[in-house]
């Protein structure tokens, strides 16, 4: 799709790029840690983020309450009081020594969409809800999505038995945040109250960035696999074991590296990724005996990326069949794909035409709260191109004040257009 | 050379190969650690260790000194006082939960068969000097070789500024042993009066076993490099940037390990070794940005050695260009190879044929005293197969019985072949 110049948007993106940079920065001030933007569930900084962000919500025209999990929800009523809503919202906690827009982004964007439509007091047929989930990355209690889990009224009860890095436990972070564990999940969303989840977030990757392009409608959210290896070989003296007797486990390792990209590479939209290897005792001088490693897998496509994990793991076993060593793999984390509704992408896509950007289509290979609103709604996303290479996860994260306008004005294209 | 059934040695190999065995394990008895066995340099558990030697070489019929680094010289007189000497011993230090035979073997059974010439009460041509080395492994100041070295006068008086991981300073190591680090190296060895330096050594490899016998006559110590390669891609998460466009640092790391392998399997004799790889924050959703390794390589035959690291440092550009990452190494250990002499290595072939052994000729992948005293003497090594798969500067490190005494029986003929 072209950018539609017959009909373009009347949203102010020039002056809501520089506020929503400028929000982005004060938020960012609330951390954990005064070295760098570390921002953890239920922590003072945290308290204090999501105070900040209930006043910018009351201030945009929206009532907000505090949900049982600490999250923030802002709710601009439609022309008729009590009708269904469009939901659209991200998460302020994030991972340590992190970005400042993955989450906040998307929390931000929608409270400045909500703020004109009520300088404009202007109504929708619907709601418009923004949530402020307390929790996704889980940082503290290495917890996934706690927020928007709990948002739908599931919750792991088991969770409550953990304690954070400096042994507080969950229970009591909860109450000294004046919450009550025992209600995290007592008031599930009425599923039949939402009329679709959007959410605004940033690429966290480069695709967009090499694109030229400021916007992209997801298509569907990655789902994947994570693997954690262990090779066992034979350890020994690097100067006096021959080449031909050796059961390396870093050179096993390191063909099974190979083998996973070599294997990614394969599909289009398939990525493998080998993030952490240990090479256990290592030292210059021992042939390694033991290594371990993890394997992350993801596709749109589960089809493709079990066919993918099993052609990695056959290898895996190959390779160590023929050097004389042995494999081991637990899983430690999987999560099926979650397709984007085709009437939001449709919607998107003419909202990104309206505010005159080329309309790109692709995938993302992050997770998002998105993926847990599914199972209660219809879903759709809108990235933000990341500047600075594409990097996330790293305090060098970096949006365009001109892309945040322009999310802002497609944003409150598609809230009017949402039918 | 096959064995010499015709002129058996009457040496009483049986009761020395048990009464060895026995002396390494109450030596291992003096560690530094109640949980495993770690001897270094000067400590009070290598004190005591020095102390048992002294005893033992003394009742050994060997007049016993102790020099400026602390290593423990016993000297046998030959027929003639003052005659040169053949010197022969190896280390009593150890590597951080080692072996009790690596060093201990090479001080115990030459001090056996001098008990057995002096239990004959005969001489030799020349003199025998046991020396037990007070550090070759050098774990407490991370030295390499700091006695052999101070033995021919030779020291290095920036080591003085190091300390220990305990923070205790070079020079107060020294006087809390009653040494004084002025005269470490004050008491030159003169060349002139060392007739030959031979070295007994547990193998530290699988060779011998493998190939089924007990003892090894060495050819040459392999010279060896030791550098540090750190590489630099880009760091990006692991769900976000397609193949395509990763610069990942791991992968490259592991196309230069299999680089390192497949290039030293080319030659036999040359071994190549990366030892250890880490991924700089490595965790399992980022494609790693940084990842160092080591890359141990060595041979035998300097030039063979050199051709390798050229090779392989040139794999390396040519991995980092295509990949769109960086490479940089950085040397932290060259020694050159030490040829063993071929008289000495005839006569040790004559004395394990003599002691009923084949004669097995290999390399020395390892380093060892013999490779500083070559700067003063011919040099010869015996290697006493290895137990347990071959594993050393490990717990499991074991030597047989009986190849320990056979080992004591051909070191005897050795010596009364000596001229």
């Amino acid at each position: 799709m072209k950018p539609d110049d017959k009909h373009p948007s009347d949203f102010p993106a020039g002056p809501a790029g520089r506020e929503l940079i400028a929000r982005a920065a004060a938020l960012a001030k609330h951390s954990d840690s005064p070295d760098h933007y570390t921002r953890t569930w239920l922590t003072p900084a945290h308290r204090a983020a999501g105070k900040q962000v209930a006043a910018w919500m009351h201030e945009a025209g929206l009532s907000v309450r505090t949900d049982g999990a600490g999250s923030i929800i802002g709710r601009y009523e439609g022309a008729t009081p009590g009708a269904k809503a469009i939901v659209t919202g991200s998460h302020f906690d994030s991972v340590r020594n992190g970005g400042k827009y993955d989450g906040v982004l998307g929390i931000l964007v929608p409270v400045a969409c909500v703020a004109e439509l009520h300088r404009r007091d202007e109504r929708l047929p619907f709601a418009v809800e923004v949530v402020a989930f307390a929790d996704e990355e889980g940082a503290r209690f290495q917890t996934s999505f706690l927020a928007s889990r709990a948002f739908l009224g599931q919750f792991d009860e088991a969770l409550r038995e953990r304690s954070d890095a400096e042994g507080v436990g969950f229970d009591d972070a909860m109450r000294a945040a004046g919450l009550d564990p025992e209600d995290i999940a007592e008031d599930p969303r009425d599923r039949a109250t939402i009329a679709a989840y959007v959410e605004i977030h940033i690429e966290q990757g480069p695709v967009l960035l090499d694109a030229g392009l400021p916007l992209g409608v997801v298509t569907a959210i990655a789902g994947g696999t994570r693997q954690r290896v262990q090779v066992t070989g034979v350890a020994g003296h690097a100067g006096t074991v021959p080449m031909a007797m050796r059961h390396d486990a870093l050179a096993a390792a390191a063909e099974m590296v190979a083998a996973v990209e070599t294997r990614a590479k394969k599909v289009p939209g398939l990525v493998g990724t080998v993030g952490l290897l240990e090479v256990k005792d290592g030292t210059g001088n021992v042939i390694p005996g033991e290594v371990e490693f993890t394997v992350d897998i993801r596709s749109v496509d589960d089809a493709v990326r079990e066919a993918a994990e099993r052609d990695v793991f056959a290898a895996f076993d190959e390779i160590a069949k023929r050097r004389g060593v042995t494999v081991a793999a637990r899983k430690s984390h999987a999560v099926r794909a979650t397709a984007c509704d085709e009437r939001i992408q449709e919607l998107l896509a003419e909202s990104v035409a309206a505010v005159g950007a080329a309309v790109h289509r692709l995938p993302s290979g992050a997770g998002h709260d998105a993926m847990v609103l599914a199972e209660a709604a219809t879903v759709g996303m809108l990235f933000v191109r990341c500047g600075a290479g594409g990097v996330s996860h790293n305090p060098a994260e970096t949006v365009d004040e001109a892309d945040a306008g322009l999310a802002a004005a497609a944003l409150f294209e598609f809230l009017r257009r949402f039918q």
